[in-house]
């Protein structure tokens, strides 16, 4: 299950805001068992949104999460681009139409341009609710592939994404478990762990371990081994970790090194 | 001129790590004077990192900053595909070659296969020193492409950056400054000013205006105005965001807001 997160914004691309929307995402989306192959930030731009969303769609994704562009502001591009990318009409959605009226209604603020143009949506898609904001999110089904846009506000995408999107990709992708562990190896330099990773990968290749270098290599080196895997089967996967962990300690203990494991 | 970034790492992939990297480098690059156009995350794949620095390459890049994936492990692929990208052979570039067997000699660590992975590079490409790790950088110019691969350590990447790199970008965006300014608008809803900023970027589309929600748009409403521009002359640019921001505080305060200038 190929899951590629599309990430919209200028405030992205000038360095002015870190894009923690996608880390979150992708491991909410590897925790409910996709694989997150892709993040690509583009900008507020019609043309980059909707040939992104054409070539997500071309590499095959099964899940195309968005974040960005659904508010009220000349900028926000999401929607329209997204009924272009996908050659759906444009049209005002009747659901989403009514949950922006209510919000504004209960204000007593009228529905203006601007306001009715968050309840425009690519045409057969289906509205996500936004308890604290006002811009629903979309839903849409196209072809094989899912495409789901939220709101670049944090809390507004991740409320939404864990009470309206997470129950509906819970049953698209069953019975996936992703387990994961940590080791810190202190004094021995990265490159020299290297060889033993590559030995202990080659006899699991279903655990994926991963360096990351925490300390100095030469001075003092502090390697963090992240290790994960995934099965259909939790005790598979939990059996499979405990034995690349147990290699690992025996390859490693045979340097002068401290092996912690988290 | 136009930038793109590539950050290699299924580590980001998963949402282990956030792509601080790319928001840093980012701002950078646009202060500097480009024009960051597109951050990708792809997965430590040859294929993947392939297929996008050509495509980045086609899109037009003048330059591409890559990180991630230039370490000893199995998995640090960045060198190699990029030889595979630019259609160059891969070769063991002496340069480098003497940074990575100083730095180990100095220690008494012997220059094992996995040492000189980080000295093999595409061919003709320049070396880039890493002060406190291990892992040189790249450097190369591909047409009328600049391509720079920088380690994924944060602190390797930054301190590589500033020393090296950046001196040399400065020489190539000559006389471009990028310019700030930030506005607190509170107690009037996104969707309200929507229309406002409409105006008053039609009035001058040089400035970008974005507005960043922070509050609750109904019940509380807190609104960031970022605004930013351009210009070969530092005074222009910044004219033109002083006109900005006076057309918007005058239009603003036509509301019951607030408005807080930073």
């Amino acid at each position: 299950m190929i899951a590629e997160i599309i990430s919209v914004g200028n405030e992205l691309l000038i360095g002015k805001t870190v894009n923690t929307n996608a880390a979150w995402l992708a491991r909410k989306l590897t925790i409910l068992g996709f694989n997150v192959k892709r993040i690509t930030v583009v900008p507020d731009d019609e043309d980059s949104i909707v040939s992104e969303v054409k070539a997500s769609i071309g590499r095959g994704s099964k899940l195309i999460v968005m974040t960005g562009g659904l508010g009220p502001t000349f900028d926000d591009k999401t929607s329209e681009s997204l009924a272009k990318a996908l050659g759906r009409r444009w049209v005002i959605n009747e659901e989403a139409y009514r949950m922006v009226k209510l919000k504004y209604e209960r204000k007593g603020l009228p529905l203006t341009e601007h306001r009715v143009k968050m309840a425009k949506m690519p045409e057969n898609a289906k509205p996500i609710p936004n308890p604290t904001g006002t811009a629903p999110g979309i839903y849409i089904e196209h072809g094989n592939t899912i495409i789901i846009a939220l709101p670049g506000v944090p809390s507004e995408m991740k409320e939404m994404f864990e009470k309206y999107v997470e129950p509906k990709l819970k049953n698209l992708v069953k019975n996936r478990y992703f387990v994961e562990s940590k080791i810190i190896v202190k004094g021995i330099p990265e490159s020299t762990i290297a060889p033993i990773i590559d030995k202990v990968v080659k006899s699991e290749p279903l655990v994926y371990v991963k360096s990351h270098p925490k300390g100095l290599e030469l001075e003092k080196p502090v390697i963090e081994l992240h290790l994960y895997t995934s099965d259909s089967s939790r005790e598979a996967a939990l059996e499979r970790l405990r034995k690349v962990k147990e290699l690992l300690r025996k390859e490693i203990l045979n340097f002068t090194g401290e092996f912690i494991e988290e």
